[in-house]
């Protein structure tokens, strides 16, 4: 039972401060991830080793980590896979699945959507799935995405990262009838909102049967996917 | 100066009520024009009657008239054309300008758009533009708009009217050197919140130089057209 | 090229109010679906029939249809499979596929939810899917979603339908490893909203990859399922 | 009477800038506190100072001072209780109650909840009590919380606190008589909207007689957890 | 395992649409109710008797019922405690709890939050608790709530009903050391926004320790005093 | 103390449902006025009759009442002056001041916003204010307000009734020195959002001095400019 | 006619950047006010110089401005009364007012609300009204607001300054007849949302005819009072 | 085929990362634009170098660069005109159009709407259109803007920069008949929210042909323009 935290340790770990859930990965298919912000670098790095040293399986992930947190968590935890997402935030992986099958695509309208795509493409690396993105190709061209019909066509899943109007995916699912999971993203301006618009514009999609992850959330997008491909694998 | 207005008269119009623009059109080109909503019969009635009788030109529009309204209005003034906007709305034109010159093509996204974008032609028709409706080519079949690129590539200026996400704003100005004028409509459901989703993915549009009128406003979509389509007549 | 719409006839379907995408189903996986609200009876009537007369295959539904788009619709293509989806409201399937493999359980956390998972289950019917609908589970009283834990475990997708705060889909996800897509409906009072509350919540949810499509869109959430299980389908 | 502040001494604290209600605890059982966002060192020194002289009585607690206020407050008053509560902020606890009985556990859903749990513990323990801070419980793995279904069932009250879609609150109230204060964080993202999502889901929880304080505000429930406490044992 | 709806028969109740949750009283203190809106009147009815069936004990509350689902439920379950919580809508109450001891007045700042306020003291009379409402207390006029000063220095809990600004709420918490549960009403009109303003208001006040439940949801206010009232009795 | 309402009589007004604030027009020069919406006829008739019974002074106001309610109010009370002010509303004076000097000119933008202005010019009047409404002065034809300079020149107040974008407010202020009470009203579409666009335009006037009061609120403004001019003649 | 901005000059002031308003003072008895943000320290010199130059009346004030802003100013325009107005703002006022008669007492609700309660009384001493400022009445505790009675009976205007809930320009308005004008601040954390809790709620106070000015918009506030006054004065 | 970016190389600009758009100019009459915030420093100088080395035409654009954007894609392509548009904010032209026929001015309503101003006339430059920036004429003081009547008279498209509550769209497109397009800036406090309001205030314009681009957006606006005047010259 904790005492109120003595002063001058903000940072310290605690024992009872985690309550990690090593057994996810065998019940959802998804091991728990470790969100970076909101908590200490001694808390991001005690997750982390505790996950990789626990009784689960599948990949330990830290995502939106600032340096001090990767720091910490490469200190406790070495050899993890890094990825930049975002100014100053990267995303780590340990203990990543061999690779397996898996066509997922990573659709980005503009080169300022790259961050959210990257860190999709981390995740889905982390869970075994080798992704292409696909960047720049939103519908002011429409040549562009055209140009890729035929990736959209044999995809498995379909990964569309957007911010502005988030036309892209509408046009992305027009054009495949494979699953798609779209991504808002906070790039724009005007009336973009922090991605509020492209959320909002996704969800209304006029092409039936888009599903939408939170702004900015290329790792719900990937593992949306990784649970689409599990569930195809265990039945194929 | 107006007492308390008497008990028992809801709907008797007075002569203070209405304060008529009659040089409205020469001074921007546009008539005043009469907003049925919030109005009684009688004002309507007033109003156009008013404008007719006055030294002023340009065409005498009602909008969004109610059956009662438009019967009052038609009783006062005959003659008018009229074109229904709505579920028990029509919009009458008095005065209209002769035919004039000018390519004002209405994309809808959907058939639930129809009615915003009859109002938009009704007005276009009462400034003498004959503007061709061309219905339901959203963006999840993008063959459906590509099959009239021409009429797009020859336009003068192009009026996008689309609910849901509205992307249809975005990949008509992909295609189009013409000015384009977007309608958000309140078509849809979902996330489409009466058309906020969609005014604002037309304003954080990827393509530049769309501008936006605001939701289910196919009058003002038609006013600016006759704007852009008037400062080029004066110029050429 | 339409001429602005003759006076009094606010209802009559003309042939430029529609443009049917008859091979939606062969590019997308999902046939073009005709959404009632907004459109007038002949509008549905004339879109149901153009779909199956065309050329295009796959199941031809009208979603959301009032009393009267029912009636007409029927009137110009009888022997639909019709369900109840809201007050006043209908989903109409024709030509539907045949059955085939594939378990996508729709949950709901109250009876109020029903409508919108009728909807979601008749158009999984449309697409030859016999979907359970596993009622009234919210999470109150967890041992009610416990107990169609086997059901979680087993499915192929799982829908969740829920209002107030949503809570369900992120419980749900966290007992299977199948993509989950949750439906936020429009139930509950408070500071519901409308269904903004479990729209925000569901994309918020703490359980990774689960993804949402819009408010009360039954027929979103089958088409994702359905794109889900297709390209499972196209890959075993 | 003051006349306008003189230039230069913009932090200088002057005698009628606070009107400090020293029997508070007399009238609502909770002594006034200084909340520190917004006062100058100055001021929050002179608060606590002035508290602490007056002829009131219960705990004195500054909340959510940065260290400027911690460093003046200190100085003008030795020897608090200092909790570290968010990221350069502590809150600050001098004159605490003896301790008394009553279990107020304080559940979170994540370990980014922490610092808001760690306010509401400090002020409970100024209040004499001693709260257990059951860490990291979300519902994304349901056995975590599940663990701790005693503490839940003989609790006095709960105090939960959850960003994100803030189910806990749902999931905890269903497994407890005792009253649920429910605090939603700003912990979170993709639509988390700053712990606008958790304060709506919250207030709509599908489980009865959720009560909610506002965002992030730890100190908020553990007064109302101190007032159902005072009621009882004034009652007892 | 449900087919599809057989049309025609929306509002026919079948088996697998109610899942009630009998020992809800025993786990939390608090029956499972039955929320009216968005059911049939024929799964009003189903549910409520079920309940009365079932082995499980507490009141059976039947709440926003309209008068189709009123007469229903009576059909199947007569002898109800009958109250009119608003325009067309009542609250039922069978099995009432005997008599016990606890003093929750219900304030209201207008005549116009009665309704809730009324829904509030059924809910409160269903678990044997005899509530006094104090109507028309608002702060405009001080005098009337100091007025019933003593009422808020001897109770367990108050209930305070507001809408518009809410400022009820932080004025009674400045005058009484019991918990205080505050309940936004939609009645105002100008910025009120059907509630949000005093629900944000609420949730903003100056006093602290007030907790509070969603817009007009006089029935989670009461279940949130039983909850406090029932632990207290624990307790003591 | 009330027991819970017996069934079958939702509309009989009791005697505990209304604390009359006699002295309120002594205290703040404002007579207790009684809003109509959410209260039953007999509510009204009883609040009116208990005003005009009492020992304060002070005219009687029913505002926004609906047919059932007026005929109710004027069975228990005859003789008020009856202001239509809105669809089906009325507003009722009784024991309306003797006339008094003041002049408060209520500027509207249209004529849609009329209904509101009524309201005002009633409640000036029912404190022996002659106010002139100046009606349908909108900014998009600027020589219509500036047709009205001297008025606004030698107003004491000046009320600003306006909807859609409000600017009439700020173009009032900079052409006069007297105070000026702006009311947002609900006309107006596209982005008007039920008066919320010109509440906040107004709030956000370039002409410094504008105050606001809530949307439709004529009854506000002009309790406002009463209070204006109360302290006036106080101080002359 | 200005080319674009030569490179390399951002802040360099050219003489087509500002239109002053020399006579606004005669028109609207308020001068022109310079707001500091947004503007380079060479535009905010350049507008208080030329203010003062020209031949227009009244005060000369700078409100909001940063450290940069307020040294050009000074060194343009010396002898400025200056008063800090927020962290790292000041409000400076040159060639104020004689001494007025006028009592415009400003009460804030807490201590935090002082910096905007301070650009009021610093713009109002700049049209010659000695202010008191009664700092930290909040309703919380009644007895502090109850303390100043006198003052508010006596008062020609009274200016409210709150956050949070905003409830004191609620009791405040009933303690006195004299206008109230509110100010919401964005203090206050929780449900504050940066002062839009206290704007809606002031707008939608019980207490009729408190009018409203921005959030923290001090200078609003006091520009109101002096509209107020100066038409009281011109009318004595 | 993308593999996860390595680890620390954040900044590396790849391949794969634009997808150029090099006939844009041909196809809409703008060429593709490089959209500063949210790219890298390499990948804002790719884009540049990029369009410059195609077989494109038109100018090539830079937006919102910050001043490593500015420094890098000097280095790759020397020779930019550069206009400050806010602060540490630079807009770069390259590969300006020859001058061409065309009025164009630009209005702002205040000194702080200057940098969206500037940004709007550094682009049409970019087009060879020299436009002249009327500043500070907003409709606080009428005569501000009335002495520019006759600009406004004979311009072909008038662009409109306003904050605050974006009046001067209204007025000013009463003034005139040429097209207006109103750009709201975040400029502003109170209720401004960050240009919220002026962007709904000028969706909701009483004055007709208003059209609307994103808050800030003085590029889009500009775009809407070259579209307008392009349009015309190719129709003389």
């Amino acid at each position: 039972m904790p005492e109120p935290t003595p002063s001058g340790e903000p940072g310290a770990q605690r024992p009872d401060e985690l309550t990690l859930d090593h057994h996810r990965q065998a019940r959802t298919g998804l091991a728990e991830a470790v969100y970076g912000p909101g908590k200490s670098p001694e808390q991001c790095a005690a997750a982390v080793a505790g996950l990789l040293a626990g009784d689960g399986e599948g990949p330990v992930i830290l995502t939106r980590a600032d340096d001090d947190q990767v720091k910490a968590a490469l200190a406790a935890a070495p050899g993890a896979q890094t990825t930049p997402t975002g100014p100053g935030l990267q995303t780590l992986v340990w203990r990543a699945a061999p690779p397996r099958e898996g066509a997922v695509p990573v659709l980005t309208a503009g080169t300022g959507d790259l961050p959210v795509a990257r860190e999709a493409a981390a995740v889905l690396a982390g869970y075994g799935l080798d992704s292409p993105v696909v960047a720049d190709v939103g519908v002011a061209g429409l040549h562009r995405v055209l140009a890729h019909r035929e990736t959209l066509e044999t995809a498995d899943v379909v990964v569309v990262v957007a911010g502005m109007e988030g036309a892209l995916a509408s046009v992305a699912a027009g054009l495949t009838s494979a699953p798609v999971v779209a991504v808002p993203t906070s790039t724009g301006y005007g009336a973009s909102f922090e991605g509020v618009t492209a959320l909002l514009a996704m969800l209304s999609s006029c092409s039936p049967g888009v599903s939408v992850v939170g702004i900015d959330n290329g790792f719900g997008a990937a593992c949306a996917a990784v649970r689409i491909l599990g569930a195809r694998q265990g039945a194929a």
